[in-house]
């Protein structure tokens, strides 16, 4: 029960829904009950749960990080590659996500999308990684 | 090995320690060794581990955390719904943990604790779900 | 498959690569597609996953959460122990990762490294956990 599949990002920094593209995963594997481990094999994008109805939930959680990890201030890692901040946000906001499966479906709250962080696109090819661990 | 709990939330922001609660799923659901997995189906709310003996590492988490996310920030969402601050910090923090289970017991560190982290309280029902998967 | 194993952490803070040490546990479990599980049961340390390849992305990493949550900001935790700073930080960069195994190897990116993130050392005895998972 080991899937993968790629999205194209197209901004040096963006969030983008992949949560159909999981949900239909999970109907294909056929577990009722078991969790579902979603995984970004980059260390400089990463992936949240987080509001999706609101589109201005993406531009201020961009902003947010921002502010709290700015893209230029000395970096050392900038010297050969300019994306250190890049690779900072990836560790702090992280690769991978653990979402409960219930009835075949994914058992998220009203609110909760999965998203896909790029923090240093463009990129034609970002891959994630489903498994499905049935109960 | 499905388990569900509720819980009610007394204030905008608070950490409460849920870690008996689980220990007691942990004991009833009879698996010795293993991973306890700790999920929070919602968007404003998280879950992280952390020292609960002294009770001011809550207060000291709360004001890190808005120091980091200030509450009030020229955020979007917030024409539409005031609560962005706690949406991005539920987004930070995590909506899971993934826990060794080991001689029937959760395998923690001395200081640490599963707290529930309330971003946009107070709500009567907060739920929690905890899987239990078996070696 | 619950293998456990230590690390001495020379420095008050530091980050160590603690990749190897991981896929030969991978390895002599000989299991060929699941998930491992990696646990720190510490509540002033961390675990995440970054770049090795250049030391200087650990500099960087460790300067952005100093950034964010400064070593001395009157903690009211620091008036008992004066680790509030390690807690907070250890909270928001959480204590476990959960990486897929493919072919009876880690399923990483290029650039990603297992990271153990030590923020109130030196410790002469930190652990951690690995548990592997076979789908």
């Amino acid at each position: 029960m080991f899937y993968e599949f790629e999205i194209r990002t197209r901004n040096e920094e963006e969030i983008i829904d992949i949560t159909k593209e999981i949900e239909n995963i999970i109907e294909k594997s056929n577990v009722k009950e078991g969790i579902a481990h979603i995984f970004v094999p980059h260390a400089t994008a990463g992936v949240i749960l987080n509001e999706s109805a609101d589109p201005n939930i993406k531009i201020d959680f961009l902003k947010a990080i921002e502010r709290i990890v700015p893209k230029r201030n000395n970096y050392l890692h900038d010297r050969i590659d300019s994306n250190a901040a890049a690779h900072i946000k990836s560790a702090f906001i992280g690769s991978s996500l653990t979402i409960p499966i219930k009835d075949g479906n994914l058992y998220l709250g009203t609110w909760q999308s999965i998203m896909f962080c790029e923090f240093d696109g463009p990129r034609s090819r970002r891959k994630i990684i489903v498994q499905v661990i049935s109960n």
